[in-house]
Protein backbone atom coordinates (compact mmCIF):
# COMPACT_ATOMS: atom_id res chain seq x y z
CA UNK A 1 0.00 0.00 0.00
CA UNK A 2 1.36 3.20 -0.94
CA UNK A 3 2.14 5.99 1.86
CA UNK A 4 -1.01 7.74 0.54
CA UNK A 5 -3.61 5.17 0.72
CA UNK A 6 -2.71 4.05 4.22
CA UNK A 7 -5.73 5.15 6.63
CA UNK A 8 -4.71 7.81 8.83
CA UNK A 9 -4.35 7.95 12.33
CA UNK A 10 -7.43 8.70 14.05
CA UNK A 11 -7.46 10.20 17.45
CA UNK A 12 -10.32 9.97 19.79
CA UNK A 13 -9.92 13.28 22.15
CA UNK A 14 -12.27 15.31 24.61
CA UNK A 15 -11.33 19.06 24.38
CA UNK A 16 -9.07 19.57 27.13
CA UNK A 17 -9.01 16.06 28.69
CA UNK A 18 -5.42 14.27 28.68
CA UNK A 19 -5.85 13.57 25.20
CA UNK A 20 -4.63 16.91 24.35
CA UNK A 21 -1.31 15.60 25.42
CA UNK A 22 -1.64 13.46 22.09
CA UNK A 23 -3.36 16.49 19.98
CA UNK A 24 -0.21 18.61 20.78
CA UNK A 25 2.07 15.98 19.80
CA UNK A 26 1.08 14.59 16.92
CA UNK A 27 0.71 18.32 16.14
CA UNK A 28 4.67 18.82 16.71
CA UNK A 29 5.08 15.49 14.86
CA UNK A 30 3.59 17.01 11.86
CA UNK A 31 1.35 13.56 11.42
CA UNK A 32 -1.53 12.90 9.22
CA UNK A 33 -4.78 12.39 11.38
CA UNK A 34 -7.87 12.61 11.92
CA UNK A 35 -9.25 14.49 15.19
CA UNK A 36 -12.42 13.14 16.31
CA UNK A 37 -14.41 14.91 19.47
CA UNK A 38 -16.11 12.34 21.73
CA UNK A 39 -18.54 14.42 24.01
CA UNK A 40 -17.90 12.60 27.79
CA UNK A 41 -20.10 14.72 29.41
CA UNK A 42 -22.88 12.85 27.50
CA UNK A 43 -21.55 10.22 27.88
CA UNK A 44 -20.30 9.26 24.65
CA UNK A 45 -17.42 7.18 25.90
CA UNK A 46 -19.34 4.64 27.88
CA UNK A 47 -21.50 3.98 24.76
CA UNK A 48 -21.16 0.36 23.14
CA UNK A 49 -20.42 2.01 19.74
CA UNK A 50 -17.31 3.59 21.58
CA UNK A 51 -16.36 0.70 24.23
CA UNK A 52 -16.17 -1.31 20.90
CA UNK A 53 -12.86 0.46 20.01
CA UNK A 54 -11.46 1.65 24.04
CA UNK A 55 -13.36 -1.17 26.52
CA UNK A 56 -11.64 1.20 29.10
CA UNK A 57 -14.43 3.69 28.09
CA UNK A 58 -11.87 6.56 28.24
CA UNK A 59 -9.96 9.08 25.93
CA UNK A 60 -7.39 9.34 24.31
CA UNK A 61 -7.69 6.27 21.83
CA UNK A 62 -5.62 6.02 18.68
CA UNK A 63 -6.36 4.34 15.98
CA UNK A 64 -4.12 2.83 13.84
CA UNK A 65 -3.68 0.75 11.02
CA UNK A 66 -2.31 -2.23 13.45
CA UNK A 67 -4.93 -1.40 16.20
CA UNK A 68 -5.94 0.45 19.00
CA UNK A 69 -3.47 2.31 21.24
CA UNK A 70 -4.63 3.78 24.70
CA UNK A 71 -3.19 5.20 27.20
CA UNK A 72 -0.87 9.00 27.24
CA UNK A 73 2.51 7.87 28.28
CA UNK A 74 2.69 5.05 25.62
CA UNK A 75 0.98 6.99 22.81
CA UNK A 76 3.23 9.79 23.26
CA UNK A 77 6.45 7.32 23.29
CA UNK A 78 4.83 5.92 20.21
CA UNK A 79 4.53 9.01 18.67
CA UNK A 80 8.09 10.03 19.79
CA UNK A 81 9.27 7.17 18.02
CA UNK A 82 7.28 7.08 14.78
CA UNK A 83 7.84 10.70 14.34
CA UNK A 84 12.06 11.03 14.46
CA UNK A 85 12.25 13.78 12.75
CA UNK A 86 10.36 16.04 15.67
CA UNK A 87 12.69 15.00 17.88
CA UNK A 88 10.33 14.91 20.64
CA UNK A 89 12.44 12.13 22.89
CA UNK A 90 15.95 11.01 23.63
CA UNK A 91 15.25 8.19 21.59
CA UNK A 92 19.29 6.78 20.94
CA UNK A 93 19.50 7.00 25.09
CA UNK A 94 17.69 4.07 26.63
CA UNK A 95 18.72 5.92 30.36
CA UNK A 96 17.62 9.50 29.22
CA UNK A 97 14.08 7.27 27.30
CA UNK A 98 13.32 5.85 30.54
CA UNK A 99 13.61 9.02 32.53
CA UNK A 100 11.64 10.45 30.20
CA UNK A 101 9.35 7.73 30.98
CA UNK A 102 9.47 7.99 34.18
CA UNK A 103 8.15 11.44 34.41
CA UNK A 104 5.06 10.53 32.65
CA UNK A 105 4.25 7.63 34.56
CA UNK A 106 4.61 10.13 37.62
CA UNK A 107 2.17 12.63 36.03
CA UNK A 108 -0.24 9.47 34.88
CA UNK A 109 0.02 7.25 38.09
CA UNK A 110 0.32 10.43 41.08
CA UNK A 111 -0.72 13.50 39.20
CA UNK A 112 -3.37 12.55 37.21
CA UNK A 113 -5.43 10.47 40.35
CA UNK A 114 -5.15 13.35 42.25
CA UNK A 115 -7.50 15.77 40.10
CA UNK A 116 -10.04 12.69 39.69
CA UNK A 117 -10.26 12.70 43.26
CA UNK A 118 -11.05 16.41 43.23
CA UNK A 119 -13.13 16.04 40.09
CA UNK A 120 -14.70 12.26 40.12
CA UNK A 121 -14.74 11.48 44.29
CA UNK A 122 -18.16 9.40 43.03
CA UNK A 123 -15.36 6.74 41.34
CA UNK A 124 -13.61 6.39 44.56
CA UNK A 125 -16.88 6.31 47.30
CA UNK A 126 -20.15 6.62 47.93
CA UNK A 127 -21.90 9.40 49.70
CA UNK A 128 -21.69 13.28 49.70
CA UNK A 129 -20.31 13.98 52.84
CA UNK A 130 -17.56 11.91 51.69
CA UNK A 131 -17.37 13.24 48.29
CA UNK A 132 -16.20 16.91 49.96
CA UNK A 133 -13.90 15.31 51.79
CA UNK A 134 -11.74 14.30 48.73
CA UNK A 135 -12.22 17.32 47.27
CA UNK A 136 -11.21 18.78 50.63
CA UNK A 137 -8.25 16.89 50.47
CA UNK A 138 -7.01 17.59 47.00
CA UNK A 139 -4.86 20.74 46.96
CA UNK A 140 -2.69 18.84 49.83
CA UNK A 141 -2.24 15.92 47.40
CA UNK A 142 -1.61 18.06 44.45
CA UNK A 143 0.45 20.38 46.37
CA UNK A 144 2.85 17.44 47.16
CA UNK A 145 3.10 16.36 43.41
CA UNK A 146 3.82 19.72 42.05
CA UNK A 147 6.30 20.68 44.70
CA UNK A 148 8.26 17.49 42.70
CA UNK A 149 7.75 19.05 39.73
CA UNK A 150 8.51 22.61 40.51
CA UNK A 151 11.71 21.06 42.27
CA UNK A 152 12.89 19.75 39.42
CA UNK A 153 12.61 22.88 37.17
CA UNK A 154 13.98 25.53 39.94
CA UNK A 155 17.67 25.39 38.52
CA UNK A 156 16.18 27.27 35.84
CA UNK A 157 15.77 25.16 32.77
CA UNK A 158 13.68 26.20 29.77
CA UNK A 159 12.18 22.25 29.82
CA UNK A 160 11.82 19.55 32.21
CA UNK A 161 14.54 17.67 30.62
CA UNK A 162 17.20 21.29 30.31
CA UNK A 163 17.38 22.13 26.96
CA UNK A 164 15.55 19.52 24.79
CA UNK A 165 11.60 19.80 24.13
CA UNK A 166 10.13 16.83 24.71
CA UNK A 167 6.82 14.74 25.23
CA UNK A 168 7.14 15.10 29.19
CA UNK A 169 6.62 19.22 28.30
CA UNK A 170 3.43 18.28 26.48
CA UNK A 171 1.94 15.92 28.83
CA UNK A 172 3.08 18.20 31.96
CA UNK A 173 1.38 21.36 30.12
CA UNK A 174 -1.91 19.60 30.29
CA UNK A 175 -1.68 19.07 33.81
CA UNK A 176 -0.07 22.65 34.93
CA UNK A 177 -3.17 23.94 32.85
CA UNK A 178 -5.65 22.09 34.82
CA UNK A 179 -4.10 23.80 37.74
CA UNK A 180 -4.68 26.81 37.15
CA UNK A 181 -8.74 26.22 36.75
CA UNK A 182 -9.86 25.88 40.64
CA UNK A 183 -8.47 28.54 42.93
CA UNK A 184 -8.89 26.13 45.89
CA UNK A 185 -5.84 24.35 43.85
CA UNK A 186 -3.92 27.53 44.60
CA UNK A 187 -1.54 27.44 41.77
CA UNK A 188 0.35 30.72 43.12
CA UNK A 189 2.27 27.87 44.88
CA UNK A 190 3.94 26.54 41.44
CA UNK A 191 5.38 29.91 39.55
CA UNK A 192 7.91 27.58 37.70
CA UNK A 193 5.21 25.34 36.32
CA UNK A 194 2.87 28.12 35.36
CA UNK A 195 5.90 30.11 33.51
CA UNK A 196 6.76 26.65 31.94
CA UNK A 197 3.14 25.95 30.77
CA UNK A 198 3.50 29.84 29.71
CA UNK A 199 6.43 29.18 27.28
CA UNK A 200 4.56 25.66 25.93
CA UNK A 201 1.69 27.45 24.86
CA UNK A 202 3.82 30.05 22.93
CA UNK A 203 4.95 27.03 20.28
CA UNK A 204 3.10 26.95 16.97
CA UNK A 205 2.17 23.10 17.09
CA UNK A 206 0.46 23.57 20.69
CA UNK A 207 -1.48 26.36 19.50
CA UNK A 208 -2.84 24.58 16.72
CA UNK A 209 -3.81 21.81 19.18
CA UNK A 210 -5.84 24.39 20.90
CA UNK A 211 -7.49 26.00 18.14
CA UNK A 212 -8.64 22.37 16.88
CA UNK A 213 -10.17 21.91 20.31
CA UNK A 214 -11.70 25.08 21.25
CA UNK A 215 -9.40 26.18 23.64
CA UNK A 216 -7.16 29.45 24.10
CA UNK A 217 -3.72 29.70 25.19
CA UNK A 218 -2.94 30.62 28.83
CA UNK B 1 36.40 1.49 33.40
CA UNK B 2 36.31 -1.97 33.78
CA UNK B 3 32.84 -3.68 33.62
CA UNK B 4 33.74 -5.81 36.72
CA UNK B 5 34.78 -2.42 38.44
CA UNK B 6 31.37 -0.78 37.39
CA UNK B 7 29.16 0.03 40.50
CA UNK B 8 26.11 -2.66 40.26
CA UNK B 9 22.79 -1.16 40.25
CA UNK B 10 21.04 -1.26 43.42
CA UNK B 11 17.43 -1.75 44.31
CA UNK B 12 15.50 -0.13 46.81
CA UNK B 13 12.22 -2.20 47.54
CA UNK B 14 9.89 -3.46 50.20
CA UNK B 15 8.54 -6.79 50.02
CA UNK B 16 5.65 -7.36 48.29
CA UNK B 17 5.30 -4.23 47.13
CA UNK B 18 4.95 -2.57 43.64
CA UNK B 19 8.84 -3.21 43.47
CA UNK B 20 8.44 -6.55 43.48
CA UNK B 21 8.19 -6.45 39.26
CA UNK B 22 11.63 -5.00 39.39
CA UNK B 23 12.93 -7.79 41.34
CA UNK B 24 11.88 -10.66 38.97
CA UNK B 25 12.55 -8.30 35.98
CA UNK B 26 16.14 -8.18 36.67
CA UNK B 27 16.14 -11.79 38.41
CA UNK B 28 15.16 -12.78 34.98
CA UNK B 29 17.72 -10.59 33.04
CA UNK B 30 20.16 -12.38 34.90
CA UNK B 31 21.58 -8.73 35.88
CA UNK B 32 24.16 -8.24 39.07
CA UNK B 33 22.46 -6.05 41.45
CA UNK B 34 21.80 -5.35 44.51
CA UNK B 35 18.87 -5.64 46.61
CA UNK B 36 18.25 -3.40 49.42
CA UNK B 37 15.03 -3.71 51.69
CA UNK B 38 13.23 -0.66 52.84
CA UNK B 39 10.96 -0.99 55.83
CA UNK B 40 8.01 1.18 54.59
CA UNK B 41 5.67 0.26 58.04
CA UNK B 42 8.51 1.80 59.90
CA UNK B 43 8.78 4.75 57.45
CA UNK B 44 12.21 4.38 56.46
CA UNK B 45 10.68 5.54 52.87
CA UNK B 46 9.79 9.07 54.13
CA UNK B 47 13.17 9.74 56.23
CA UNK B 48 15.92 12.30 54.66
CA UNK B 49 18.47 10.10 53.67
CA UNK B 50 15.47 8.20 51.25
CA UNK B 51 14.37 11.18 50.14
CA UNK B 52 17.69 11.99 49.04
CA UNK B 53 17.67 8.98 46.62
CA UNK B 54 14.12 9.38 45.95
CA UNK B 55 12.13 12.51 46.45
CA UNK B 56 8.63 11.12 46.27
CA UNK B 57 9.13 8.87 49.46
CA UNK B 58 8.09 5.48 47.30
CA UNK B 59 9.82 2.35 46.25
CA UNK B 60 11.14 1.10 44.18
CA UNK B 61 14.16 3.26 43.10
CA UNK B 62 16.73 1.82 40.68
CA UNK B 63 20.49 4.00 41.08
CA UNK B 64 22.72 3.35 38.80
CA UNK B 65 26.29 5.14 37.46
CA UNK B 66 23.80 7.11 35.64
CA UNK B 67 21.25 8.27 38.45
CA UNK B 68 18.19 7.35 39.63
CA UNK B 69 15.63 6.12 37.98
CA UNK B 70 11.77 5.62 39.64
CA UNK B 71 8.39 4.86 38.52
CA UNK B 72 7.81 0.81 37.85
CA UNK B 73 7.07 1.01 34.21
CA UNK B 74 9.93 3.15 33.02
CA UNK B 75 12.10 0.91 35.16
CA UNK B 76 10.68 -2.19 33.35
CA UNK B 77 11.35 -0.73 30.08
CA UNK B 78 14.80 -0.18 31.19
CA UNK B 79 15.42 -3.43 32.34
CA UNK B 80 13.94 -4.70 29.08
CA UNK B 81 16.12 -2.69 26.40
CA UNK B 82 18.99 -3.12 28.62
CA UNK B 83 18.85 -6.53 28.62
CA UNK B 84 18.17 -7.54 25.55
CA UNK B 85 18.85 -11.32 25.34
CA UNK B 86 16.38 -11.54 28.50
CA UNK B 87 13.91 -10.92 25.83
CA UNK B 88 11.31 -9.09 27.93
CA UNK B 89 9.88 -7.04 25.45
CA UNK B 90 9.15 -6.81 21.85
CA UNK B 91 12.01 -4.57 21.36
CA UNK B 92 12.49 -4.06 17.61
CA UNK B 93 8.61 -3.47 17.19
CA UNK B 94 7.75 0.37 18.32
CA UNK B 95 4.53 -0.59 18.07
CA UNK B 96 4.17 -3.52 20.12
CA UNK B 97 6.39 -2.05 22.96
CA UNK B 98 3.59 0.80 22.69
CA UNK B 99 0.96 -1.82 23.78
CA UNK B 100 3.22 -3.52 26.47
CA UNK B 101 3.83 -0.05 27.66
CA UNK B 102 0.03 0.52 27.15
CA UNK B 103 -0.87 -2.22 29.51
CA UNK B 104 1.75 -1.73 32.16
CA UNK B 105 0.73 1.71 32.24
CA UNK B 106 -2.83 0.57 33.08
CA UNK B 107 -2.06 -1.15 35.57
CA UNK B 108 -0.01 1.88 37.39
CA UNK B 109 -2.81 4.73 37.02
CA UNK B 110 -5.58 2.55 37.39
CA UNK B 111 -5.32 -0.62 39.17
CA UNK B 112 -2.44 0.04 41.80
CA UNK B 113 -4.10 3.32 42.94
CA UNK B 114 -7.50 1.20 43.24
CA UNK B 115 -5.75 -0.62 45.61
CA UNK B 116 -4.02 2.41 47.46
CA UNK B 117 -7.82 3.47 47.80
CA UNK B 118 -8.88 0.70 50.03
CA UNK B 119 -5.36 0.33 51.95
CA UNK B 120 -4.29 4.39 51.97
CA UNK B 121 -7.85 6.16 52.20
CA UNK B 122 -5.93 8.45 54.03
CA UNK B 123 -3.82 9.72 51.64
CA UNK B 124 -7.13 10.82 49.86
CA UNK B 125 -9.33 12.27 52.49
CA UNK B 126 -9.46 12.72 56.11
CA UNK B 127 -12.21 11.44 58.21
CA UNK B 128 -12.87 7.62 59.13
CA UNK B 129 -16.31 7.01 58.06
CA UNK B 130 -14.84 8.43 54.60
CA UNK B 131 -12.14 6.09 54.44
CA UNK B 132 -14.69 3.61 55.45
CA UNK B 133 -16.49 4.36 51.98
CA UNK B 134 -13.30 4.42 50.05
CA UNK B 135 -12.97 1.06 51.00
CA UNK B 136 -16.20 -0.14 50.07
CA UNK B 137 -16.12 1.17 46.70
CA UNK B 138 -12.46 -0.48 45.79
CA UNK B 139 -14.06 -4.06 44.96
CA UNK B 140 -16.45 -1.89 42.71
CA UNK B 141 -13.26 -0.16 40.99
CA UNK B 142 -10.72 -3.26 41.06
CA UNK B 143 -14.02 -5.00 39.38
CA UNK B 144 -14.12 -2.78 36.85
CA UNK B 145 -9.98 -2.43 35.88
CA UNK B 146 -9.34 -6.93 36.37
CA UNK B 147 -12.38 -7.12 34.14
CA UNK B 148 -10.07 -5.84 30.86
CA UNK B 149 -7.36 -7.94 32.07
CA UNK B 150 -9.30 -10.88 32.21
CA UNK B 151 -11.51 -9.96 29.25
CA UNK B 152 -7.81 -10.32 27.80
CA UNK B 153 -7.01 -13.63 28.81
CA UNK B 154 -10.32 -15.15 27.63
CA UNK B 155 -8.49 -16.08 23.97
CA UNK B 156 -6.64 -18.86 26.45
CA UNK B 157 -3.58 -16.92 25.69
CA UNK B 158 -0.88 -18.27 28.12
CA UNK B 159 0.52 -14.87 28.52
CA UNK B 160 -0.87 -11.01 28.21
CA UNK B 161 0.60 -10.79 24.39
CA UNK B 162 0.34 -14.17 23.66
CA UNK B 163 2.90 -16.79 23.26
CA UNK B 164 5.76 -14.08 24.66
CA UNK B 165 6.33 -13.37 27.99
CA UNK B 166 6.70 -9.74 28.99
CA UNK B 167 7.57 -7.25 31.60
CA UNK B 168 3.34 -7.15 31.59
CA UNK B 169 2.97 -10.70 32.52
CA UNK B 170 5.83 -9.72 35.44
CA UNK B 171 3.94 -6.22 36.62
CA UNK B 172 0.26 -7.85 36.04
CA UNK B 173 1.47 -10.63 38.41
CA UNK B 174 2.16 -8.35 41.31
CA UNK B 175 -1.31 -6.67 41.67
CA UNK B 176 -2.73 -10.53 41.36
CA UNK B 177 -1.05 -11.53 44.42
CA UNK B 178 -2.53 -8.38 45.76
CA UNK B 179 -6.11 -9.34 44.67
CA UNK B 180 -6.01 -12.65 46.83
CA UNK B 181 -5.10 -10.80 49.69
CA UNK B 182 -8.68 -9.83 51.14
CA UNK B 183 -11.59 -11.45 50.52
CA UNK B 184 -13.29 -8.23 49.89
CA UNK B 185 -11.67 -8.02 46.69
CA UNK B 186 -13.12 -11.40 45.66
CA UNK B 187 -10.69 -12.16 43.44
CA UNK B 188 -12.64 -15.20 42.28
CA UNK B 189 -14.45 -12.93 39.78
CA UNK B 190 -11.03 -13.76 37.49
CA UNK B 191 -10.16 -17.22 37.35
CA UNK B 192 -7.77 -16.31 34.32
CA UNK B 193 -5.83 -13.56 36.21
CA UNK B 194 -5.25 -15.81 38.90
CA UNK B 195 -3.66 -18.82 36.53
CA UNK B 196 -2.05 -16.59 34.94
CA UNK B 197 -0.20 -15.72 38.34
CA UNK B 198 -0.06 -19.22 38.87
CA UNK B 199 1.94 -19.45 35.85
CA UNK B 200 4.01 -16.67 36.86
CA UNK B 201 5.12 -18.17 39.75
CA UNK B 202 6.23 -21.21 38.79
CA UNK B 203 8.91 -19.62 37.04
CA UNK B 204 12.54 -19.83 38.88
CA UNK B 205 13.61 -16.33 38.57
CA UNK B 206 10.13 -15.29 40.11
CA UNK B 207 10.74 -18.04 42.55
CA UNK B 208 14.52 -16.17 43.14
CA UNK B 209 12.73 -12.55 43.79
CA UNK B 210 10.34 -14.18 46.04
CA UNK B 211 12.61 -15.86 48.72
CA UNK B 212 15.08 -12.53 48.25
CA UNK B 213 11.55 -10.87 49.80
CA UNK B 214 10.72 -13.68 51.61
CA UNK B 215 7.66 -14.65 50.19
CA UNK B 216 5.84 -17.78 49.00
CA UNK B 217 4.53 -18.49 46.07
CA UNK B 218 1.04 -18.62 45.46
Amino acid sequence: MSEAAKPRPKLFYAPGACSLAVQIALQEAGADYEALKIDTKAGVQTRPEYLKINPKGRVPAVVTRRGVLTEVPAILQWVAVGWPEAKLAPLKDPWAMAQVLSFNVFLCSSIHPAFAHAWRPYRYADGEDCHAAMRAKAPEQLGLYFQVVEDGLADGRTWVFGQDYSISDIYLSVFAAWLQREPEFAAERFPLVRKHLERVHQRPAVRRALEIEGLTPI
